[in-house]
């Protein structure tokens, strides 16, 4: 009897799950080349059935730790979840009108958004091959677009240049930059200079692609000079679009070529190149925590227990100990193993029998902070006024990047992102309180905006990752990700295994944290297969 | 009493209605360039009162009628509008399940696409700056976004290349073309070349910019040769992504600079950085024609009179008469103006005593033709296998654009549309019957796609623009837009009025409609005004 790669296909479709028969396909050559989802094949609970050493306690209901949940469910484990909050989803938090939050620091906040406003706190974007997608079908989120890029929103850069303190569109920078780049190549590529790298058929098809990449003017016959010309472009926008009649439209003039340049405005466009931020990017629609939901509600509610502060774990005889405060009382679960999904820094602290080795390596993580402030106006005037639609305005202020919402057009109100930044500047607003730090962001963002970004405004909310409870900083990188302390921590240190987006090449990113997961219950679904 | 600028817009915001508030801010300086809405200040039915000369018959109930008969009525006017089809809209269709159509050849076609699936025959994608979205929000049609660009589609160039034949994702190209051309323009700063044209200041600044730009490496001292060198970049993609663990991901090669100018596979992108087609793109929820039915609603049934094929249309001594077939019948509207909003090459035949250089100028425009299949699978595997969440894929062969549907996402059915080609391309595929034009279209997207695209089929409809029934044509162009037969048609012949997107600067887009259907009822205002 043969089998058909039809017939394998079905049959690794069947057992397999999110992913599996994409990879799959893949890897057989059925497909051009995409990016894979790294190979998983779902536990199969008949595989190991009646075994014992199938229980399994999950430190940390973030996202790492409810994927190995669910994972570890679907191969017939005994799973409890110890999550500190009293909410699923660990930095995969969305904040609704009513939400309280006191921070490490002590500021208490009451978030006023508006029924059907939120804001998401940590990850709020999906690039379409994350594994985060498969997840999203497979527990029925539904998704839209995120747009991670917007041709009318702006870029703002403050410096020793002509475009000092101005709010240019991204289309504008976008039109000048290219078409200035374009020239110069062109000219460089038609007087010869390029001659050693290019054959003349290079040299056409070359001047060809410029042409039209950058909207230049033709060749000038005996102008050298003047050749191949950029003077501006319909491409950056008009002050009068095109209507009806003779109204054709009234065109902006280019910045000049030494302001753009001394600008920097153009080191921005990479972003939106980028393996996992180029567009298509999505969100669930009503927030980033319906995934969590999601996955807290497959798990089931009896399996987890909230408001659970990890205080000690322990290697055991044959298993693991893990004690929790939870109401004032220490309880203590005891499992075969366990799936530590802790942030590593905080791990480290917490007191266990782990070799020194790997509570090292747990705390030789460097941990980066981000913040982000919501700011809820009482109309959508980014939409109304500057016709921009979601997508991301850019400042080399401490701002950094500020978000208008990709839910909600048209609507009565929106939360725009006031800013969402890392590192220093996260730190600068995360020292003042949320009322100054609201105060900032609207000085800030009224050299971009104008006085409208300081009107109307209903309600904030604003997150200091680094100073979050059971978080303490927005995600960790390594000093070095082919050296031993990272190796140490994708082994087992006894019965416990560890999991996170840390664990990743795919760091802050919740796709991060599911293939780790998914790594680590295939880990243990192997020791208790050799076990047997 | 002095009036203060606030106080202004609000009076101009009460009274104006979509689009009016935020062009005014624009003339008042107080916020930065945008492109502008062309200004348009609602009639006020307050304003005639009681005058007489106020019925309008319009021809026509595409989106240009509509929006006259729409903006008429707030006028006080009394309006009736004739329309052919049995459903108003006119390009502006969207085809569901069970809709039923048979073309000028005969052709006729029954759609068999699931319930919730559709496809815009028509307009499917709105600017943010359009003045379609203002009605979408004055009417309370939901708007989502529409995917025009997605890094993970395909772009496929056939030709004398290294690039033949392949299908090539959107992101892989971009990297390459923007690395190899980034490379050559450091290379000619670097060696000089370019010292006539920029200031060593200017140079520095350029080359930081192509280095993050084009992910290029860096100068190597002493080898002009080898420095700045593009060698591939994540951007690209991988084979498999990266992941868990020791999983840092597999890049992809980049192809060869001869082969990725040669195939001209940079053309394309441009088209995203069109001033009407850069995102953000948006579309109603549910098909475009929730905008049709909108404004119908809007306008009311009564007022309108389907199936009515207008056969002849003149001046009168002080108004206009209009005949039309409805159910065998010829009968008359009279009104005091007409607005003839039918496309302008069907209006010149239609028998009228319009003068001759009126009917020469309508008979003048160059007719587009366009055409759109739309193919139902059984699943998303665009999504499932590519990772293609919406976008367009684009091939140089007679198919031109390939949509991938940016509604319905990890749905269990979707609709592609094909193609979306115009001119010869449509014509090629508009001859065919419709079961001719899917079988060709599967057998070119299997070039693209591979097998894949031939399989779990469940329905298929098309739409040959240049033989559809009371359109006969996609779009119109003019031989000479600043000349006299479009300035004629700007003037009314006696009591008709003509509008349409052909009127406007914004040829096929609704907004072009719109507008010059604006300008049209300003114009009739201002006669009834003049005439009082």
């Amino acid at each position: 009897m043969s089998i058909t790669r039809r017939d394998l296909l079905r049959s690794i479709g069947i057992a397999g799950g999110a992913g599996v028969m994409y990879s799959t396909m893949g890897a057989l050559g059925l497909a051009p080349a995409a990016a894979q989802t790294p190979p998983f094949t779902p536990l199969d609970s008949n595989a190991l059935r009646g075994r014992g050493g199938r229980s399994v306690v999950v430190m940390g209901g973030g996202i790492a730790g409810m994927t190995a949940a669910y994972e570890l469910l679907k191969g017939g484990y005994d799973v409890t979840v110890l999550e500190a909050r009293d909410r699923p989803g660990g930095r995969n938090w969305t904040v609704r009108g009513g939400d309280t939050y006191t921070d490490l620091d002590g500021n208490r906040q009451r978030a006023g958004f508006s029924r059907g406003e939120y804001m998401n706190t940590g990850p709020g974007r999906i690039p379409q091959m994350h594994v985060t997608l498969d997840y999203c079908k497979e527990l029925g989120v539904a998704v839209e677009v995120f747009n991670n890029q917007n041709a009318d929103a702006f870029l703002y850069r403050e410096g020793d240049h002509g475009l000092h303190g101005k709010a240019i569109r991204h289309r504008a920078a976008k039109a000048d930059v290219y078409g200035y780049t374009s020239e110069l190549l062109a000219k460089a590529a038609d007087q010869g200079a390029l001659d050693s790298y290019l054959t003349e058929d290079d040299k056409e098809a070359l001047i060809a692609f410029l042409r039209r990449f950058g909207d230049i003017g033709d060749k000038v016959d005996g102008d050298p000079d003047g050749s191949f010309a950029y003077t501006g472009t319909s491409r950056r926008g008009y002050t009068v679009q095109p209507g009806a009649g003779l109204e054709s439209g009234v065109e902006t003039d280019p910045y000049a070529l030494s302001d753009v340049l001394a600008s920097g405005i153009g080191q921005y466009f990479a972003f939106e190149f980028g393996f996992d931020q180029a567009m298509v990017m999505l969100q669930p629609v009503g927030g980033m925590d319906r995934i969590a939901y999601a996955f807290s509600d497959a798990i089931g509610r009896r399996r987890f227990r909230y408001n659970a502060e990890i205080v000690r774990y322990r290697n055991t005889t044959g298993g693991v100990e893990v004690d929790y405060r939870q109401g004032g009382a220490v309880k203590t679960v005891t499992a075969d193993f366990a799936v530590n999904a802790l942030p590593p820094h905080l791990a480290a602290r917490i007191p266990s029998n782990l070799p020194g080795e790997v509570v090292n390596a747990l705390a030789s993580v460097r941990v980066t902070n981000a913040g982000k402030l919501g700011i809820e106006y009482d109309r959508r005037w980014w939409e109304e006024d500057y016709r921009i639609y979601g997508g991301i305005s850019n400042a080399n202020t401490d701002l950094a990047n500020i978000w208008h919402p990709s839910y909600g057009y048209h609507g009565d109100k929106g939360v725009m992102i006031g800013y969402y930044n890392t590192g220093g500047s996260a730190d600068t607003y995360g020292t003042l309180t949320p009322d100054r730090r609201l105060r900032r962001t609207v000085e800030q963002g009224k050299k971009i905006f104008g006085d409208v970004y300081a009107r109307g405004i209903t309600a904030s909310f604003s997150q200091n990752w680094a100073r979050a409870p059971f978080s303490e900083g927005a995600w960790v990188s390594w000093p070095d990700q082919t050296g031993p302390d990272y190796a140490r921590l994708l082994e087992p240190a006894g019965n416990i295994h560890f999991a996170g987006d840390h664990l990743s090449h795919a760091i802050a990113w919740q796709h991060g944290a599911m293939v780790s997961a998914r790594a680590t219950v295939t880990r243990i679904q192997d020791r208790v297969a050799a076990a047997g």
